[in-house]
């Protein structure tokens, strides 16, 4: 279905949006750092506030290390977190703002005038990074991979679990691979347009 | 640049994520309803925990309500606000649960066993509309359209001024049209694939 509405072609808006599905199993196929490297180098370039790029990824791939993020997910999401060819878990960097100075030389001063405060900084690192989070889930796609997202986790326990200091926020945990048999449920319905969307 | 380990087109590559940018200045060609409809119905489709959907969107087009809406602004951010063909208020609303029995039949007692408390809502509804918020730059660009989101304005004020329920709380406030002239500052570095990416 072409929408003239759009410049980005039909192919491309099925594999990031129409056709690509929440995936609860997937085959056997490993996923390679040279994918996920491909993923981040393509949604790196997306906008966040005073570009600060606050979300860090940990690729989840030891044995041992699955099991230890499995521990913490939630019951209904370990079958499919421990069987998935990769896991990334999603965090915010609550200390994104040492960064600052260096990744926004429009305004070095934004580290100090805006993000001395911890409690203005952690704010920001999750809601920033959870639009980062949005780019990762469509560069996934981009990919040609299923995304998992899950946010059914014991939050307090992961970032012990894989940070330890206190400096990371666990956002998301997000299983990649190829979609196996079954992998998923039925569409759920989605708003419509006019009740999502008013004009003033 | 065609990079192997995507599936995703170059061209499409090109137009969402390497080539697209944060524009500060635009020319006077409108953005249709047609248009905005067109990126609503692409990103709808983007995954949110429970399938929430939390995001509303509130397209400014009369000038009175522009007027209104650069009144809360930061300074830095009026005048491209008062320029720009149209400009969408991104929004959560906190009330979103209501929908869920409708939204996500795989689980319609999400509503109140999940979500009876406020707190909860809200927190939910800010970081999954912050994930549709970048879902929704994608779908901007998608629509061969510059966005230029901001998070400088008084909050406050523009949850008081446009919605006024009390149930919804602004997330961004982003530009949107065919760039204009010096619509970009020279780009900001990104973090390295090994600043961002670690393997456990």
């Amino acid at each position: 279905m072409t929408n003239p509405a759009l410049a980005l072609d039909s192919a491309a808006q099925d594999l990031l949006f129409r056709e690509a599905r929440t995936a609860n199993t997937f085959t056997d196929e490993p996923v390679t750092d040279e994918q996920l490297q491909a993923v981040y180098d393509l949604v790196k370039y997306a906008p966040t506030a005073f570009n600060q790029q606050a979300l860090r990824v940990v690729l989840v791939r030891s044995a041992e290390a699955r099991e230890r993020l499995v521990a913490h997910m939630a019951d209904g999401n370990k079958a499919k977190t421990l069987s998935a060819p990769l896991v990334a878990v999603l965090a915010a960097d609550n200390e994104f703002h040492e960064e600052l100075p260096t990744q926004f030389p429009a305004f070095p001063q934004a580290k100090d005038v805006f993000f001395s405060e911890r409690a203005v900084r952690e704010g920001s690192a999750r809601f920033n990074g959870a639009i980062q989070v949005g780019y990762f889930i469509i560069g996934v796609r981009a990919a040609g991979l299923a995304a998992g997202p899950m946010t059914g986790f014991d939050a307090e326990g992961i970032n012990k679990e894989f940070f330890g200091d206190g400096e990371h926020s666990v956002l998301a945990v997000v299983n990649i691979g190829k979609p196996g048999a079954d992998a998923w449920y039925p569409r759920s319905p989605r708003l419509a347009y006019d009740e999502v969307v008013t004009t003033v």
